[in-house]
Formats: structure tokens, C-alpha cells, sequence
């Protein structure tokens, strides 16, 4: 494709000019390192001369079948071109170019992501050597099917089954009920022929649990859906509604005995079971994937960010000074606020699920020597942060589309697909309120363990009874997160108190806890946000020894504003506890303005250094010139009802309306 | 149409049977009086007998065109149907049924409001005479057309010019440039042959600020777009994708004098400007105009309770005790948490926007005898009324869709189409930040006077320096509304505070107000939930003495859960300024907790009594027989991508790839 780069408009030229560091070195920073920018733009560039991924029409144009086989030949292509190019698509994903390629959702996305990776990870053996091949060179395409219509979160509650009949060795896989009907999957309505299925394994008429079997869907050759299954798409959605969710029925539908996926549990030939040597084995599968969830949901706001603040740069409106020229919006406190503590949350977000993929990489390390005893915890880190961090950018997307006022509500300044497709993260890969509640069982046990004087693992260690008097000054970053931490301490306080209290009175340990869940999930989130505020202030501690003092500056800045905007938002709480006093905050919400007016003079190169190109930012109001007004009017243009000056349903409707005698 | 009372399911029979107050009571009260339930269930008696009205597919199914046309098909049936039944389209908006129609914009829906009652309003006699009956009698078609690329909410600024020339007595109207290019007018693009046309108006050279022009846009035999005049549709958006948003640009296009709406401000055939006789009668449209975005906002997020909520009672999830059955997701007190809450707020929108109408309709009698006085203080409650009850609804249907889980996200369930149509309302007809300054503006200015001894209006009369000594109990609701009172109190000192110190260490007064304004929306926001608050309060307290004691003791736990909850989410302002403290906020928790169990008993009934029928709620989430998962599944059936089971996409892309060498 022509790639142009086109000269920038006025504003952003002023704006890139007050830049104070460098940006190439901020870019590096948020990859991970030089050599992965460089790999992300080999990618980028490898992708930007395949015009076939450009050159389509918005899927808001089309009827759901077209918006589906456009997309399904973007996404073959994109395999395609992946390949002969050495590269897999999950370096497209990591780097986030080939998510943004397939617009509303890409029908092979399952196939490369959960079913290559269930292959990978649960096979045994001679299943890996079978399957592996041909799920990799796509003779077999397949999906992960594990929601039922019933069931989503609740794993144990599933009720597809899958029985046992020793005779032939084979499983007989059965939806009992509607509600068993698999629902949701990517890719299992219309593309896949295969599916990783999950169902409740029955042997000689006992229940040994969720298990995971392959299924073969569809014929390979004729893609008909073969006899015992029924299978179908759901309909529209929110978002993504180009990777064809699917439903799926069994109808005492018979597989061999070798399709149980065997690396942990086990099935002999004549129906005994064999137990997994861990049970603890999958946490590390959960932690990656939601991990992953943060990488993604984080990537998706700082597009948003990317089109909000230029277009904030751009956008003149509005007299502040009687008379005067109309200043840039970015100019407003109120747009400030608005966008530049959800500019710091993607700093904070991307810093400190780094920093917890890392020390997972560190612990999986010691697993095979027996140290499995932090699993337990990374489990409560990466779903409270795969909550807190789907729930911010949600909102964080949200708030930059409302901060393009109306033009945000245009699809061309693609915000409104960005906020649909990542919509969908607060539900899928764990409910956010069900991650919560695990962390907060986390917390009280440790809560309660530290009471009786057992020592607490790294992250609940401030939730000990008698605290570490903290050096730090209440201004300094550190004072600011150990009163963070106070005011979680005193929230979990709080909370075990009321359980003790309403089991004392009677309740059953189960209504306690619910008559609780309110703030039990509060403390989770709590917990959740102190962790990534004190992760945020120890990367840029660490990055301040290597980079330059202009871009530790920035980041500095960032985390500060992070912290601050914390604390205010949990006065309330931290007033109870006594960690701060009204003085102190009303001199942290001074402060904050400040901050404020500071980061404005360089929201615009920030965000220039995330470094997304417009190909694939893919928004009029994004763009890095900031020709906004002709990007908006000329994408106009496009519309198919813009072919003809008169539609067909004037002929149809409207003048029979004005010809009628009312 | 067939109407069908289904048998409902045993779930929402156990939760109707529990009901401990008369329906169609608060039914009657919801909708203003029982004359007004009757009326709206004859318009809706009406509807459900067009057939032509129901027979069509999901939006989300077709291309962009056929969207269009389809709800161009019932637009123009929907207005035949009420025309012949005696009805206006203005009683079937004011119901809620016309817009549940047409499912995702209506391309007649701005002709039959701002064209005509800008017509009304704003006409000659000679020009009401004229266009009235063409207009009423869709002989003319017509949009309103303010809005421009460059400029939204900032009126003032609008860039299209209407410049008089005198020896042809004729406008001449321009867009002098990109920017001026109306855009966003709802039926602009394709729909209209008229529009009411905004522009600035010039006279002998000199500029006389925004006027509105009557234009014909298109030849009303051929539909064509008249020469001087390019007009077209902006391109899809996140909702609202079938009423033909469309753009306009004039090449100085001439009209005749008489086309500029001359009821106020008048221009001679010499070209002299004549001035309105008050100012301030554009005040009165925008208070009503605010007051029925409210009303619409609030009947949206009825709809999504209503949805969420009979989905909470049929939905069994998960383990509350280990080896129980699955409770029903409403027991949750997380659930009831995310939707309790916004029950109230609908309440407490619904009766404060009625309070405030009835203020303004006894205000505006009195117009004529000199009582403009008011008209400030009602367009600062509208206004900032109107701000918060758009974000209120938007983030409460929100809330819904996720309390729904992964299902919310399906288009059958109708929380997307209801979250993606209502979430414009926060930058429509004044955008809620600009919103809350003006009434912020407004505030301070009221305490500034209040400093200096004079009396205040009724609204801000709680702002006064020395406030009455309130001899509520703290936890009364009249105690924690006059604690919330004293927090706004406390807030708008303070920003007053900052401002002055700003002042006297030198900054002008515009930059002051700039580095105040974050806390200044904050006030605003404040005191329009204070006004809130206290008009629910009101509200129950009178209607005490007239309805049975079960209803009113529904009002009165949902009054009471909205107070406490907004004491809660202030926590912060009122420990600081002492109106609470910490031990008073402890039982304020666990009374709300209490209440949420205790609301959660009856909640699908208080949700039945809204009295939306199913094929108006439109989900297969929300049904009145609580069928939830047949009718998702048979929902589901009707995609197109369900047809046939090989779709064309597999032939053309997937088999290739499959047999690929790669």
C-alpha cells in the first residue's frame, strides 16, 4: 500500500515541538525493549504491503453475511501473508497490528489462540503428534467450546456430558437440556470443523468433572455439519460480530476414547480414571490468558487515548476568554480530566502486568522443584488485575469517545468499534465481579492467617495486623501508596469484622459472605489498585537508572498523576482510617490540577510514542496529521447511500407519505 | 398482531406472587394518573394491531441501505397508523411506543419534533399559516439543521452565513468553509426535502449572531437536491444508524426574506434589523426540550431494569452454599447491588423531571405578567437535570447489560441497541460538561449574592452562608438530604475559595474559572443531585396521603436506597466538611445492604409495573414469561448466516487456505 506521511497540521506542529524527551526511547520502554520495536514494525511493514488487508469497506455497510466473508478472507489472507513471512499470528497479536486488521472480530482468532494452545498444553504425546500439524498448517480448523447457554463463569455447572461406554471405547457426548447448548465460541457457527469441547465426564455412572475432548464438527471436504451435532451462529452482538459465536448441540454424538485430551487426567480403555499429579496445574494457563487480557484491553484504550488527545489538539471550541480566539479543547481543565489520569492508567496497567508476567516466568521456573506455593497468589494478582483492568478501559474508551463529542459517536472515529469489541472483556475469561470475589476469599484468608501470626506472601504482606511504620512523608509517592494500602488494610478489617459479626448473630458462614459480597468486592478492587499503583512507582524507580531524565520525567509525572487521582477517588475511605485529612487532600486535588496543566503541554507527543500507525489506528480523528475535518468528510462520502442523490425509499415510502390524504 | 399472554415461568411466579402492593397503582403514578395509562395502552392497542409495524428483521442483519429503507417503511406506516386512529406521533413519543418501533432511528422522528415546533414556535402569522399545514400534512418533509462540523454545543460560533441582499430582498446562505458544513441533523441526508437552518445572520456588513432560515433542500416532485446545495449522510455510527444523519453545504444559495423565522427578531425589506422583545424566550423551548431527554433517558433505562432484572429472577448460577442448587442470580447481593440502585434513580428521575415541568408550566403562565425571574433558575435545573440523567441512564443500562453477563451482549437481549441509542443523549441538545458549568456558573454566582445579603431562589436557597438549623434527625431522609445539602454547601465555598485566591495571586478571572472547573462541574453535579434527592423525597412524602400504604412503602425504600446511595458515593465531601462522620456512614452501609435484600423481594413486580409489553421491550432477556433460553435460541435461528450450513465464505476462502501449502 502508498504509504503517505503527510505533514501535520498546526496544532500538532506546535504541539510535537514542545516536546521534552525522546520519544523513540518511551516507545522502547513501552515494548519491552528496542528489539521488540523493531520487531513490531518488521511485522507492521510486512502487513502494510499486503493492500488485500486494506482495501475494504466499513463492516457497518454491509449485512451480516458479507460483514462475515469479508472478514473471513481478511483473516485467510493475513494467515497467509503471516506465513511466508515468518512470522506466527501471535506475533500479530502481541503486537497488536492483527487484531486491528480485522475490525469486528476475525474468524480464525480461536483456532490460532485457544485451540492451538489447548493442542499445545493438554495433549498427550501421540496427540500432540497427531493434532499438532494439522492445526497448524490449517488442515483442521477449530475452536474452544466451553460456555453453555446455562453456564459461563461457573465451570462446575456445565451439563453437556461426555459418557463413557467402555464397549466400543468410545465417549458419547450429550447436550441433555437447551441450556446445555454450547453458546458463544468464536469461530463455531460457521468456520470450524473441529472443537475443543468441555463436558462432564461420566464413568460407570459417577461424575468426575469438567474434562476436554476433541470433537470432529464438519466434514473436512464438504464443511457439511456431521450427523449428532447441531451446530449454528447466534445472531448480532454488541461487537464483533464477524467471528460467527456459535452454538452447538450433541445428540448422543459417539467419539473415540482417544479424543480426551491426556496430558493431566486420564481415561483407560476399560473406563477407569487417572487423576492429574497437580491439580494446581492450570492456574498458570488462567494467569497467561488474563494477563494477556490486560496487555490487550490496555493496547485497545491507548488507541483511544491516541485519537482523543490529537483530536483534543485539533478540536478549537468554545471562548475561555471573552473575544479571543476559540482555544484548543485540550486547553479545558475538564477535558484534561477527563483524558490524561486514563493516559497514566495505560502506563499503570501495562507496568504492572509486566511486572506480574515476569514474576510468573520467575516462579513457573522453580515449578517443576516444588515451589507451587505462589501459584495460589498469582491466580488472585492476574484476576483482580484482568478486572480492574477490563473495568478501566471499558470506561477509559468510553470517556474519549464522549470527549470527541459528537464526532466520537461517528464510526469513522472508530471509537465506537473499539469500545464494542472491548465491551466484551469485563464478562468473558472470568465475570469481573466472580474475579472480585476471589480475590476477596483471598484476602480474608490471608486477613485471618496474619491475625494468628502466620507471615503473608509478598503481595497481602502490608494486610498484617501491626504495620511497618512507614518512613516515607504522606506527599512522597511512597507515603501516598502506603496510605492506599492503609485504607485497604482497614477496608478488609472492616469487612472480616462485619462476616464475624453476622456469623455471630447466627448466619451461616455462606449468607455472611454474600450479605458482605458488596464490600467484599470493594476490598478485592482495592487491593487490586494498590498492587498496580505500587508496581507502577517501582518500574519507574527501576527505569529511572537507564533512561534519560526527560522521559523518567514523564513517567514520574504519569505515575504520580495515577496515584493521586487514587487517593481522591478513595477519600472517603481513607478519612476513616485516618490515613489522610481533609487539608491533605484538598492539597492533592491542588496538586492534581496542576499536574494536569503540566502533562497537557505533552499529552500529544506521549501518545505520539506508543506509535500506532494510522493504518491501523484507523480513525478520522486520530489521525498523526489531524487533518480531522476532511478525514471525517471524505470517509462520509462512502456511504452507500451516497451513491444516488434519491434513494429507493423515496420512491417506496416517502412520497406516497406527502401523495397520501391524511 | 397476535397477542399471546404466554404462562409464565415458575421463577417469576414465585417472584409475583410475593408482591405486597397493588400494580396498576404504581403503574398509574409512573405514568401520571390513570387517565394517562389508558391513553397510552389505546395508542399501544393501536400499534400492536398494525402488523406492518412488527414484521421485520434485526437491523443488525441488513446492509446500511436496507436499514434505511426498512425503517423508512415503518416511519412512514407508523405516522399513517396514528394519523388514522386519531392519534399524534407526539402520543406515541410521549409513551415511549413510537420510538420501541423503529429500533434504531427514525427518519421522520426530527420532522414531527424540532421542524415542526420550530414552526410552531418561532413563526409569523403569515408563516404559521403558510408552512404549518404543509409540514403537519408530511407536504413538506423537514429536519432541523444546527449543528456543524466545526462547532456543536458553542452555538455562538457556528461558521454558515445568511447575508441579506437588499435589491433582491433574498439570503444569500454559505459555507464559507469545511467546517461550516452542517452535519449530524437526524433525516439531513436523505429524508428531507426542508430544513430549519441555523446561521449567522449579516446585515449591511455587520453580524447579528445566529437566526433560523427556513430551506428548501430538495425539488418536492423529483426529491432532487435543489442547485446551490450539496447534501448527503455522514456514514454509520454507534447507534442510531437508520434516520440518515446527514451533512449540508451551501453555495451561496438564495432564499427569499420571507424565509427567516420572524416571530422574535425580524428583518425589513431595507435590510434593518429589528430586535426581539425578551431575550430570554428561548429559555422556555430549552427547559422543555432538557425535561423530555430526561423522560426519554429514564424510560430507556426502565426498559433495561425491566430486562435485567426478570433475567436476574429466571437466571440460576453457581453456589451460594456447596451442594445446593444454583440460586437465582437477583439473590446475589453483588447483583442487587449493580441494579437496585438505578431502579431508584428512575424513580427519582422520573418525579424530579415532573416537578420541575410543573414548576415550569405554573411559571410560564405567568410569563405574560412579567415573571421571567424563574427562567434562569429552571434553565439551570433543566440543564443540569438533563446532564445527569443522561449519564445516570447511560451508565445504569450499562450496568444492566453487564448484570445480564455474556447474554447482555447479544443483540436479541436489546441492551445494546438500548445502550448504543441512549448513550448520545450525553452529548446531544448541550453537551453535560458544558451543562454542568453553566449551572455551575450559575451557583456561584447565587452564592456570591448570598454572601452579600440577598435572598435566593428556591433552588439555591440552601446555599445560603447561614443555613436554618435543621432539626432533622441525621438519618431521617429529610437529615441525610440536608447532610448532602450542607456538602454542596461546603463544595461551592470551596470552589469560591479557590477562585478568589486564583484572582488575588493574579490570574485573570477566565483562567481562574479554567483551573477551577473540575470542582466546579463537581459542585454542579452535587447540587443538581441534591435538587434530585429532594424532589423524590417530596414526591413520596406527598403522595403519602393519597395512595395505599403498599405502594407507598415501595416508594419509600426506593427513595430511601437512592439517598442512602448518594450519601455513600459523597462520602468524601461529607466527612470533610463534618456533615457526617465515619460512624454514621458504617450504618448507612449496612442499612443500605439491609434494604437492598429487603427491595430485592418485590423487584420484578415494581419492574412489572412499568407496564412494558414484550413486543415493545423487544429481548428475549426481558419477556414477560421469563422464557429466557427458548427464546434465545430460536432468536438465534433466524440469522442469516443460519440459511444454509456451508456458507459461500468457506468456498471462496476458508477451503483454499485448508489446502494450501503453507
Amino acid at each position: 500500500m502508498r504509504v503517505v506521511v503527510p505533514e501535520c497540521c498546526e496544532d500538532l506542529k506546535r504541539e510535537r515541538g514542545q516536546c521534552l524527551f525522546n520519544k523513540e526511547e518511551l516507545t522502547n520502554i513501552l515494548d519491552g525493549g528496542p528489539e521488540i520495536t523493531e520487531k513490531r514494525r518488521s511485522i507492521e511493514k510486512v502487513l502494510m504491503n499486503t493492500p488485500e488487508l486494506f482495501d475494504d469497506v466499513s463492516p457497518d455497510y454491509l449485512s451480516h453475511e458479507d460483514r462475515y466473508s469479508n472478514e473471513l478472507r481478511k483473516a485467510t489472507q493475513l494467515m497467509t501473508t503471516l506465513e511466508k513471512n515468518g512470522f506466527t499470528y501471535n506475533d500479530a497479536v502481541t503486537t497488536g497490528t492483527g487484531l486491528w486488521l480485522l475490525m469486528d472480530g476475525n474468524p480464525l482468532s480461536l483456532h490460532i489462540s485457544m485451540f492451538l494452545n489447548t493442542i499445545k498444553g493438554q495433549s498427550s504425546p501421540q496427540q500432540l503428534q497427531k493434532w499438532l500439524p494439522l492445526a497448524e498448517k490449517f488442515k483442521i480448523i477449530g475452536t474452544y467450546a466451553q460456555t453453555e447457554l446455562g453456564h459461563g463463569t461457573f465451570v462446575r455447572g456445565l451439563e453437556t456430558t461426555a459418557t463413557y461406554d467402555s464397549t466400543t471405547k468410545e465417549f458419547v457426548l450429550h447436550s441433555p437440556t437447551i441450556t446445555a447448548t454450547k453458546w458463544w465460541p468464536g469461530a463455531l457457527g460457521k468456520t470450524s470443523n473441529h472443537a475443543v469441547v468441555m463436558a462432564q465426564l461420566y464413568l460407570g455412572g459417577k461424575c468426575y468433572g469438567p474434562h476436554i475432548f476433541m470433537v470432529q464438527l464438519r466434514d473436512l471436504e464438504t464443511h457439511r455439519t456431521l450427523p449428532g451435532i447441531v451446530v449454528g451462529e447466534i445472531g448480532p452482538r454488541l461487537g464483533l460480530n464477524s467471528n460467527d459465536n456459535g452454538f452447538l448441540q450433541f445428540n448422543h454424538h459417539r467419539i473415540p476414547l482417544t479424543n480426551m485430551f491426556m496430558k493431566h487426567s486420564q481415561v483407560t480403555e476399560d473406563g477407569k480414571y487417572v487423576k492429574p499429579l497437580h491439580s494446581k496445574l492450570s492456574y498458570g494457563t488462567m494467569v497467561q490468558t488474563r494477563v494477556g487480557i490486560v496487555y490487550h484491553a490496555s493496547r485497545e484504550l491507548s488507541r483511544a487515548l491516541i485519537i482523543a488527545i490529537r483530536y483534543s489538539a485539533v478540536r478549537h471550541q468554545s471562548e475561555m476568554v471573552p473575544g479571543e480566539p476559540e482555544p484548543q479543547i485540550l486547553d479545558y481543565q475538564t477535558q484534561q480530566y477527563k483524558l490524561l489520569p486514563h493516559l497514566a492508567s495505560f502506563f499503570a496497567l501495562r507496568f504492572s502486568a509486566r511486572a506480574l508476567l515476569e514474576v510468573f516466568i520467575t516462579t513457573s521456573a522453580g515449578l517443576g522443584s516444588g515451589k507451587m506455593n505462589m501459584l495460589p497468589e498469582l491466580h488472585a494478582l492476574s484476576s483482580g488485575l484482568k478486572a480492574v483492568a477490563t473495568n478501566d478501559t471499558v470506561n477509559g474508551i468510553d470517556i474519549c469517545r464522549l470527549a470527541c463529542g459528537g464526532h466520537g459517536y461517528l464510526s469513522s472515529s472508530n471509537l465506537p468499534r473499539i469500545y464494542t469489541t472491548i465491551a466484551a472483556g469485563i464478562t468473558y475469561e472470568g465475570e469481573n465481579t466472580v474475579m472480585f470475589l476471589q480475590v476477596a476469599r483471598y484476602l480474608i484468608k490471608s486477613f485471618r492467617a496474619s491475625s494468628q501470626g502466620q507471615t503473608l506472601p509478598f503481595s497481602v504482606s502490608y494486610l498484617r495486623v501491626q504495620p511497618p511504620s512507614s518512613h516515607a512523608p504522606l506527599m512522597s509517592d511512597r507515603g501516598l501508596v502506603d496510605a492506599l494500602g492503609a485504607g485497604v488494610r482497614w477496608m478488609v478489617g472492616e469487612a472480616e469484622r462485619r462476616l464475624q459479626q453476622l456469623v455471630d448473630s447466627g448466619h451461616s458462614p455462606h449468607a455472611a459472605w454474600n450479605a458482605c459480597s458488596v464490600h467484599l468486592v470493594q476490598c478485592a478492587e482495592a487491593h487490586t489498585r494498590y498492587y498496580i499503583c505500587e508496581q507502577f512507582v517501582d518500574a519507574v524507580n527501576k527505569l529511572g537508572e537507564t533512561v534519560s531524565s526527560g522521559v523518567h520525567e514523564v513517567l514520574r509525572q504519569l505515575c504520580r498523576l495515577y496515584i493521586l487521582h487514587r487517593v481522591i477517588q478513595t477519600a472517603g475511605i481513607l478519612l476513616r482510617c485516618g490515613a489522610v485529612d481533609g487539608k491533605a487532600l484538598t492539597s492533592i486535588e491542588e496538586e492534581e490540577c496542576h499536574l494536569l496543566a503540566t502533562l497537557r503541554i505533552q499529552a500529544v507527543s506521549i501518545v505520539d510514542a506508543i506509535d500506532i500507525k494510522d493504518v491501523f489506528l484507523k480513525s478520522t480523528l486520530g489521525a498523526w496529521d489531524g487533518n480531522v475535518y476532511q478525514r471525517i468528510y471524505e470517509e462520509a462520502q462512502k456511504s452507500p447511500l451516497n451513491k444516488s442523490d434519491v434513494t429507493q425509499g423515496y420512491y417506496q415510502y416517502l412520497r406516497p407519505l406527502m401523495k397520501a390524504n391524511l
